[in-house]
């Protein structure tokens, strides 16, 4: 088994005011992956900007101070829970067209999460859709949370990933980003940044600014945190830039292509 | 709690060969729903022109012949759960538009049938949304089925009605469909048909085509299966006219509205 994730900034224009898809990304790696023939395939994606600025303009995850702010926030759960819904649509689409038979899980319908982790989650359906031979896509959403002092949480592509590759033990987790892997200092602020091929902890950054963008769900440092944790339980990752051709097509082959790898 | 169904005959054009909302319908309706103010608040709709052209014409649910036979129906099952998905959608969009924090549940990942009767389904979400205010909106969808001839099958709205109603144990049950309530006869075939006001069992219809359509989930008689399992429960519930102004809105307000009762 296989899971792959395909990031918010790749499949999205993430510095956009409105929700706005990269739709060549997304063909281009459609019909990747409909040619690396993979089976046993889970496809994870992120939000982007169909789910950051709804998340961030209303709160959601933080503490509410009011009966009225609860109402509002309440609104805005169910405004960003409706358009990552819409790019999971746009997404399974262009995968369905490309042939692969993509089915959509979405993780507000069975989801809990406590003080932002996920305490809950019957993911055996996942493995049903597999064992047909479906290609389920999961994706960052928002779920309800049972601390009661915050209620509602963002549950990110990246946290799915993780408990999915806890709970199924995949072969390989794939990373799709929008960069080449992780850098050890941020390549927009720093001269001569460079990759790190095998990285197992975070102190092996000279900084921890190291990502292009900062998101809701915590940019790179908030992935490479999620990693590390299945890291310690055997299971390697590998981030890769999936806005270079042919990457994840390569990569879904079994080919080693550039990017980090996260292993114990 | 009142659950609410909303047919797919009423907020699609059912005849339609491409899926097609009935806008008009389903702004009003929405707006009828808001202008209850009613809380505790499950919505059901239908699939109508999004699903039932699909479902029919990969025969989902029924049983597969062959490998490619079987890859041709996962793909209709996925492109069938791809549009009721797209019409919950526009749904949750309209009654949010007028101020109802509608949010959606998706049966098909966490609902499982056996012979095409739901045998696994958590709804303990359904019931944490209704406690924060949340008004969840869950649809007719295509679910996994565990008996392997099929392997796909179809749920109706009705069914998961049916089921939600076992579950929790509502006050009401309103069915808010494209007629005035049950026919003795059906009016489009006979003359001088008339409502029954009342219904306890099947035979007291003088005929079991007493429907205006007929659907891949059963149309008439399914819904009245259905809803005579529940009225055997001690669950009433009505089916009006959900074409006809205000009646939605009256219904929900408690006053009685013209209609057939279903009960024991």
């Amino acid at each position: 088994m296989i899971i792959l994730k395909l990031g918010g900034s790749i499949i999205t224009d993430k510095a956009a005011k409105e929700p706005t898809v990269n739709h060549n990304h997304l063909n281009r790696i459609a019909r990747e992956i409909k040619n690396s023939n993979t089976s046993d395939l889970i496809i994870v994606h992120g939000a982007g900007s169909y789910g950051h600025p709804f998340a961030k303009e209303y709160s959601i995850g933080k503490p509410f101070s009011s009966d009225e702010d609860f109402q509002k926030k309440r609104m805005g759960f169910a405004i960003t829970q409706s358009w990552v819904k819409k790019l999971n649509s746009i997404v399974c689409d262009a995968l369905r067209k490309h042939g692969v038979p993509a089915i959509s899980i979405q993780p507000s319908s069975f989801i809990t999460t406590e003080n932002k982790r996920i305490n809950k989650a019957d993911i055996s359906i996942v493995d049903s859709y597999l064992k047909k031979g479906f290609v389920p896509v999961i994706y960052g959403d928002v779920v309800l949370d049972e601390d009661p002092s915050i209620q509602m949480a963002v549950v990110s592509g990246d946290q799915i990933i993780s408990y999915l590759a806890k709970n199924l033990l995949p072969e390989r987790v794939i990373l799709g980003t929008d960069v080449d892997g992780v850098f050890n200092k941020n390549p927009k602020l720093n001269k001569d940044p460079r990759i790190i091929e095998t990285l197992s902890s975070l102190q092996e950054l000279d900084s921890v600014d190291s990502t292009t963008t900062v998101d809701v769900t915590g940019g790179m440092i908030g992935k490479l945190e999620e990693l590390l944790k299945l890291a310690q339980l055997g299971i390697e990752s590998e981030i890769i830039n999936a806005g270079c051709n042919n990457l994840i097509e390569e990569a879904l082959k079994g080919k080693k292509v550039p990017g980090t790898v996260i292993k114990k």
